[in-house]
């Protein structure tokens, strides 16, 4: 397997371009030109070109890609042909929300164990897991080979509970909480800052009112 | 107000400055450089005056950024001296806990009403709201100027209900559902798309564990 670092970038939109794919491929889709994908995807077809150059190209002259091959490509690159044991942190709404998401599963992705603080929760049951006590999270994580533990609790909570995993062997957390985690290497991170979301969302709609609204002549710098 | 288009690449961080201030603001820190932020951040100093310079710099030589005033400008840059009125469409788990997000208020975001198509949810509280049948949906946005829409349904459902909204006046759209919509423009859209980021996270934890057991040296492309 190829061990140059592929940047952050381009391995965010691997995730689409297999979702695309997945699509065509249910609809029978058998070939497929870039240029063709960049219409369904508005990414250009010289964009999909480089991605797909990272991984050593897929395509063939005059013939495109095969769909079928591409999405099983991506996905083993994406790491699902492996399949990953995940713990929920939080069984609040949000977590008993993530533990209901079937599309993960079919990715592979699944949930072994939800834990709460709150001892009236414990011993309630969420899917075929029932909420366990925090006391029991080192020894579950060792016990039954976790990879990932998904983090939907407040963000002290979540700065202490990173800590505790580290050291346990998990390998990833899926971070709900508002706040940046410190971790050791060996353990990746990825956050999901909803509120940052909703702010990035908010700005486009006040610029794009200012923009109509405009008499002047705007600038452009469009450095997507 | 500058009609300059700024990158989404740089709005998107924007949030995060916003976040590290107000807790540096809680602090009672008065002033920072930008290598101190740079510092606390994990971004170089210089990316943090390019960003900035794209709102008239707001720093002083010498001095550094003040900070009350830095959190001030940026939250007016991202809309956060206005409220937006929101309604959630789905009251499924995802739903509630987005509705039962005390942050978003903070900043202003204010959930107005919440939809289902389920008639066993209707008139079922949540928070200061009742779960509306879907056909009162066209009807509340307009007479409680509705800006955003949360969708938290099924991709089929997202793709139908987005075009019962536009035309609505709503002007932004959070989706949660696993697809792209496609929305006339005077709409802005936000994609929320969480297996994506949980694959993101399995190929990251996959390819730290790939590059400790290797014994080839890897060429590197950095391109964060």
């Amino acid at each position: 397997m190829d061990n140059k670092e592929i940047s952050q970038a381009v391995i965010g939109r691997l995730p689409r371009y297999f979702r695309f794919l997945g699509e065509l491929k249910d609809e029978g889709v058998e070939r497929i030109s870039s240029q063709e994908l960049s219409d369904i995807m508005n990414v250009t077809a010289s964009q999909i070109r480089q991605d797909f150059n990272n991984f050593g190209g897929f395509g063939q002259q005059g013939y495109g890609y095969n769909v079928e091959y591409l999405y099983e490509e991506i996905g083993r690159i994406l790491g699902l042909d492996k399949t990953h044991n995940l713990i929920i942190i939080g069984a609040g709404n949000l977590g008993q929300a993530l533990a209901n998401y079937t599309n993960f599963e079919r990715r592979g992705f699944l949930f072994k164990g939800i834990f709460d603080c709150n001892p009236s929760l414990h011993g309630k049951r969420i899917r075929n897991m029932k909420i366990m006590p925090m006391e029991q999270l080192e020894d579950f994580v060792k016990a039954n080979e976790i990879d990932m533990a998904v983090l939907t609790i407040p963000k002290a909570s979540a700065v202490k509970v990173a800590g505790r995993l580290s050291g346990t062997g998990i390998r990833g957390i899926w971070n709900f909480a508002h706040v940046d985690l410190n971790v050791p290497d060996g353990i990746q991170v990825e956050n999901v800052h909803l509120s940052d979301s909703l702010m990035k969302l908010a700005y486009n709609i006040n610029r794009f009112d200012n923009e109509t609204l405009s008499c002047f002549d705007s600038g452009f710098i469009d450095e997507k």
